[in-house]
């Protein structure tokens, strides 16, 4: 392990929020300043719910990060990692606010950072299990978790529309790209996996993605963990091999844990 | 609008977070340094999604914060507030951990109110969901939710059996009561409402929620919002009675959302 941070990720939402900025932490400031090196875990063999991971995650999912430069310091939730990574690689807070120069700033930071993360995250996620991958096609939930994540886009739209239009979630006029952006994006940019049709009903969400997708450390990042899906249209015959070789995994785990719980 | 700070809430887990975290603040830092009064949204009404709410709230959810010593600064999603109250009116860091002098502390702080705010919340949220108030009765549904509520529970079982048994979720030695306890104990509490049969497979879970309701300022919580399962054990009939009478608001909520969403 010779760079000072190590990043446990998958090719999943939550895992390319924390690479994404990595990415723009090591663009802007240099990779003398930051610099990683990524372990992808592999899900396949339930790696994630391994003993020596539990030590890094007790939750047994990715993403977590290892800073060596302190003490080989353990972080994980995507959320408490990019926050992480603004208070000791962010310093010039050139992708967040500080909170005691800017303090409204940033709470509303944090604010749309929680409300990506208890509400897009954890909504699209239930709509991927249900669209792509419960053994059993059960119609309730994927209408549910569908209209849900749809709904909460919304919530996206209203803030991008207000001000008379914004360019990112936070920060006054329109706003500035922060660490609030890359965590709801994470997600937002994979929504044709989730089964939405289109983004007719939220258009500055759909100019926001194009807008992030196009910034070149964001492009950089889809090389540093590729995945099959990171919001790129894809046929039905792609499609169906993705979410069979997903299933694979997914079914596995879901197994050792039935298995855990029956002990 | 007398008192410096409004609180805008509902009987629920997320609400109680907040309520329980201002009744603690008033405790510790007395009435004339914290003092709030609280505005009960009405559910039935589907009041949380009024064009006066949205301004406060975007995503039109409780619980939501407005400081009327800072212009009336609005605060929404519960960890974004507890944060807040935190950075304002916890300035002595009784309850919480300081970024500065504290930093690995305030991180694994962050680490563990993302854990709930994403995981526990939303998770028991929706096994709630499917096992009191969905309209069909989903087996795989309840199962899922169950399974991996209790999955969760069992992280906060592998954290504070840790050094040798924990008080509490972040400091050293046995730990300190921190938000990060006040926020994954909203839900947690109210285990036998999501269908959790027992705690026999996470004791200090249990003697963690025991420790905590004890508190005079979780007690006097319960009279500030009272709620009808905040964690007390019912008999059937008055569970099916609170399931019943919730629903109403549930389906009311859901049938405003279908009909917003065909427009």
């Amino acid at each position: 392990m010779s760079k000072p941070l190590t990043l446990w990720t998958a090719p999943t939402p939550n895992g390319s929020k924390v690479s994404i900025y990595l990415e723009e932490l090591k663009a802007a400031y240099g990779r003398d300043k930051v610099d990683y090196q990524v372990r992808i875990l592999n899900f396949y063999k339930n790696e994630q719910k391994e003993e020596w991971f539990i030590k890094i995650n007790p939750n047994g999912r990715i993403p977590a990060l290892t800073d060596h430069s302190r003490n080989d310091f353990n972080v994980f939730e995507s959320g408490a990692i990019l926050l992480y990574l603004t208070q000791y690689y962010d310093t010039e807070h050139k992708f967040s606010f500080d909170p005691v120069t800017h303090p409204d700033e940033y709470s509303e930071q944090l604010q749309w950072i929680f409300f990506a993360h208890g509400g897009i995250g954890p909504m699209q996620g239930q709509a991927n299990h249900f669209f792509r991958y419960a053994p059993e096609k059960i119609p309730y939930g994927i209408t549910r978790y569908q209209n849900e994540t749809k709904r909460l886009y919304g919530v996206l739209e209203i803030r991008l529309s207000s001000n008379g239009g914004r360019d990112y979630l936070v920060g006054p006029g329109k706003g500035k790209y922060t660490i609030a952006d890359m965590n709801a994006f994470g997600w937002v940019r994979t929504w044709r996996w989730s089964g939405i049709e289109n983004l007719d009903f939220c258009p500055n969400v759909a100019a926001w993605i194009k807008r992030i997708s196009d910034r070149p450390a964001v492009q950089a990042e889809l090389l540093v963990v590729p995945s099959s899906h990171s919001g790129k249209k894809l046929t039905k015959e792609e499609e169906d091999k993705i979410a069979a070789e997903n299933s694979k995994w997914i079914m596995a785990a879901n197994q050792a844990k039935a298995a855990n719980q029956a002990k």
